[in-house]
């Protein structure tokens, strides 16, 4: 997909993705295969890479997301307050000019999974950053001066941001967070020009708001038919439904649609929202100009765990049964890593990427059944069957699912997908909530461990082929992977660790090759650029997110954190708060 | 002087210090030479020296001091809220245990130059910590817990701690912050057993405060005489005198003696305190079993720069003229470099190391004279003379002087001592100012600026010859070097740059043969130790202290930071706040 410019795609924009020696884009592409064509670093020389510079960010707590290069200037973001730096890359990281947005910290109390940032978007010579009090702001690349900016939400009710944007043609596509806080999930596209406001589509809600074309919006091939949302809800539920935007976007400029996910409903108490809660943990393929749903698929209907369906779309060109295949590869919170048909939403593979995933036996692929890409539910584990104030034990994955936010990579020299996963169970116990405005609307008691019975790790990080839905290696890990991995031509793939190592391994077998550990915990995401000749690989450091809330906000009670704190209080033994980036290279000589 | 083991001093402790594989006292060794005779890194090969692993505190503003390594364990500190970690070299820097003391944080308030710690120090399983709120807390160095904890002074009348303690015989030296508030500044020495006082000796006060023998303790080889203290200043004035002892202290076990020196006298304003101040700003002398001085000398009297005389005091044995000497080398904050004879406080060198120097025409070293020992004060440069509410300007240099904290290191092999030196002058207006217990005390604002006409940077990093009193070689710095020097066998000698490199030159001609960029400026001492057979390189980043307040304290108005916000802010184009230790090494192969 990288380097097709679709006739209609703003080519500027387009060129600096194109370009690798840039990361000009969060996701490294608008596939999100997070791969880089540079292969001075490979599998053979990678051993003898080292920190070539660093930076210190001057924000502590979690820091997701990667740095962008632009040419001769690297752009780093930090979590709330949301500080931006542009560094010169022609001299040693100094700092061109910075940004240092003023933001009410009230909105930190209102952010469920620590103060994170997922970084910023480039596009026509300005730099994106999506504030968490929702405040969107275009910053002039050159002199980090303030172009546009708009308010995308109102943290009042719960309304944050921690997602990246996504410059798309002549828009900027813009999330929403708060699903623990009853929002109505949406996304936004604002113009790129001016910030004024293209279009707003709705995760939950009428179809206007959903912008859904009950004729044409289609479901697993069949269309979506009237009021498809509201109709699966009980009352005015779906006001509050949730369905947050808060993960990454993926673009498909041949097709002209973009993809994302939506996240939970609302509330964690299954009880108190009867249906399906459409279009909660949904993929969604809209048309880029005008938000119109081309296609929807709801992987879990009626959520019970908060597997929210917000994780990456990576957009890939695959054989599947000696067919070649526009495909879109999904690896869900749920456990379930879905291999779909980017054009039409049809569903292709489903197939547990964690086998400790217990919560469903599978997803129904008999395109005859009524239940046609439904998931079924072991009984055991519904926290909806056991009921509100009942404990559901041994729940795998747990809420933060197989994998959260920290995107996988794929190579296509490989083929393969490189998906850093969380290997954690859970006791969830829903309890009765009301809601109020800006008041957490969780209704949920839980606990986290390692999954049981297996190598008593809490992570793994697997390579997967999506066409057959198959494990190919696995490398256990002590904690959660809770970094992004990339991939390059050099048969490497890189990914960090919760204790704060950044890993090299084989992109072939999956064999430690280098490790290095940096000042923090990494839920950064690797990236790669080229300057002067020569390329890097830089990666943020700084422990925080969901599962290092306990590290980052000051907790010790294991259930606080939404049940994280407990689960991965070992990480205290190995990493302290930080914010650095550190960016490394091989010897000169 | 290391290794010579003094029949009366602690053995386990002398040995801790003399293991070159350990560093167990932030100085170094008792003689504060800074010096490792660790030679793995030379001048050939640290060209390739590389990042080994590296942690984060998990504190932001400025790091002082370096981390202690005894045998496989490393133990790092951070600056308020003084956290201390044990870090287990045997596994990547895994964190043993971690103490977070609890600290009233209006302490920040009476700090007056950061909320920096210049560090731990090692003796008898015990690591001891002196926190900011002035707690002493000695903790057991396998499992951090507290063993004792002594209250040495009263945050609510402005008295603070930020200096390192000194482990020697059965006793642990503990200094007091807080010229700028009016404190009456003392050194006390608990039994390490328990925390109780052995004795407490103040620098300003009656001859009992002071642990003065009228007759025995000597001035330039006269005794002191009664009362030489309180009559040097006028009515109750010495009462809120000042004479911190926020500076580092040496101890030599074979003439048992103990040396530092005190601080500004308080308040800023000369005019409010007529008399020569004794004894601010004064090198002592103490018998290391009673802490009754010696000798004294004081280097600056009647202060009007506020010219803090509590740079470290450099043991080295010395060719002085034909005639090997027991010398004490101190680089002055007013800019003179002072060799005395450390046995009985004779004056042979005072030089300046720093041509900029303007306040003095130099010391009289005429030993017949009634001023011998004495700067002569340039007029023009005289505060006093100018008087209240006058801006006297082009001083140099400026109030943090030609050196402040940073220890200088002093390598047996060139007999030469390696000295990071601020190049910053200043304007100075005193102003009438009235003593409120724990309110500022200070009575001048400043501004600062690069010492005019020169090479337009704030610092220097030089080589002195301190038995003829001459700058052997003189590196320009374009900030303050605010960091630690430390001088090797391989013939490198280390410093950090406030911009945040980590510089390695050669020893003998100061020719730059490696730098690296940390994450954040270097205000850290530089350190070495030996583990697992290898030679490791390590120090703080973390921008800070008086310097680099600016940043550190978010400050923006030129003349606030005691003057030096406007000085260095141009700090903030390189280099954001952290708080990193990077640990060093040459590749395996
Ligand atoms: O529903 C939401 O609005 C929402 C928002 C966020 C967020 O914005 O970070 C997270 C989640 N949910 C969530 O479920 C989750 O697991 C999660 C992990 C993280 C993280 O950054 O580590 N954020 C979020
Ligand atoms: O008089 C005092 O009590 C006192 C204390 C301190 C301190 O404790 O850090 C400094 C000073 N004075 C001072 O004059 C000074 O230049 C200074 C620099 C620094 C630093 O850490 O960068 N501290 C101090």
């Amino acid at each position: 997909l990288s380097g097709s410019l679709g006739a209609f795609a703003n080519e500027s924009t387009q060129e600096a993705i194109g370009d690798a020696k840039n990361w000009a884009i969060q996701t490294g592409d608008y596939a999100n295969h997070r791969y880089s064509t540079l292969d001075q670093i490979t599998k053979d020389n990678v051993k003898d890479l080292r920190p070539a510079w660093t930076f210190s960010t001057g924000v502590l707590r979690g820091h997701e997301g990667s740095p962008l290069v632009i040419g001769d200037v690297m752009y780093v973001h930090a979590p709330f307050p949301n500080t931006v730096y542009a560094l010169d890359l022609n001299n040693d990281g100094k700092i061109l000019w910075k940004y240092e947005p003023q933001q009410d910290p009230n909105v930190i109390g209102v952010m469920c999974c620590d103060t994170v940032n997922r970084g910023l978007s480039y596009a026509d010579g300005m730099v994106f950053l999506s504030q968490a009090d929702t405040t969107v702001v275009a910053l002039d690349a050159k002199t980090g001066e303030v172009k546009w900016s708009v308010k995308n939400g109102d943290p009042a009710k719960g309304e944050t941001a921690t997602a990246t944007t996504m410059p798309f043609k002549d828009k900027l596509l813009v999330s929403i967070s708060g699903g623990e806080f009853g929002v109505q999930g949406h996304v936004t596209a604002y113009n790129i020009k001016d910030g004024s406001m293209a279009w707003r589509a709705y995760s939950v809600g009428t179809d206007d708001q959903l912008l859904f074309d009950p004729e044409k919006t289609t479901a697993l091939g069949k269309p979506v038919g009237k009021d498809s949302s509201i109709s699966s809800w009980e009352g005015d539920q779906w006001k509050i439904g949730g369905g947050a935007t808060w993960g990454w976007y993926s673009y498909d400029p041949d097709l002209n649609l973009i993809y994302y996910g939506s996240g939970n409903p609302s509330t964690w108490n299954p009880s108190q929202r009867p249906g399906d809660n459409k279009w909660s943990m949904t993929i969604f393929a809209r048309d880029a100009d005008t938000g119109v749903a081309k296609w929807v698929y709801q992987m879990t209907p009626h959520d019970e765990w908060d597997y929210d369906g917000v994780n990456e779309m990576i957009l890939a060109d695959l054989n599947i049964d000696g067919k070649d295949t526009k495909a879109l590869v999904h690896f869900d919170r749920n456990g379930i890593a879905y291999t779909l048909n980017r054009e039409n939403g049809d569903l292709l593979v489903a197939e547990k990427y964690d086998p400790a995933v217990n919560w469903t036996t599978g997803v129904d692929m008999n395109r005859d059944s009524e239940t046609f890409g439904r998931p079924a539910v072991v009984k055991e584990f519904s926290t909806e069957a056991n009921g509100e104030d009942e404990n559901t034990t041994g729940i795998c994955p747990a809420a933060l699912g197989t994998k959260d936010q920290q995107p996988a990579s794929f190579s296509p020299k490989t083929s393969l997908f490189y998906v850093p996963t969380n290997h954690v169970c859970m006791d969830y116990e829903p309890f009765r909530v009301s809601y109020t405005a800006g008041q957490p609307y969780v209704g949920a008691t839980l606990s986290m461990y390692p999954a049981p019975n297996s190598h008593g790790g809490m992570g793994n990080f697997i390579a997967w082929d999506a066409t057959k839905g198959e494990i190919k290696w696995s490398i256990p890990e002590q904690f959660s992977v809770w970094s992004g991995a990339l991939a390059t031509a050099g048969d490497v793939v890189f990914y960090g660790t919760l204790e704060g190592y950044l890993k090299a391994v084989d992109a072939e077998t999956g064999k430690e090759l280098y490790k290095f550990k940096t000042p923090s915990g990494i839920i950064g995401n690797v990236m790669t650029y080229e300057h002067g000749g020569k390329q890097y690989v830089a990666v943020l450091s700084g422990v925080g997110g969901w599962a290092g809330i306990g590290l980052a906000a000051g907790l010790t009670n294991p259930n606080e954190g939404l049940g994280a704190v407990g689960g991965y209080s070992a990480l205290s033994d190995y990493t302290a708060l930080g914010g650095q980036l550190t960016v490394f290279s091989l010897p000169d000589s």
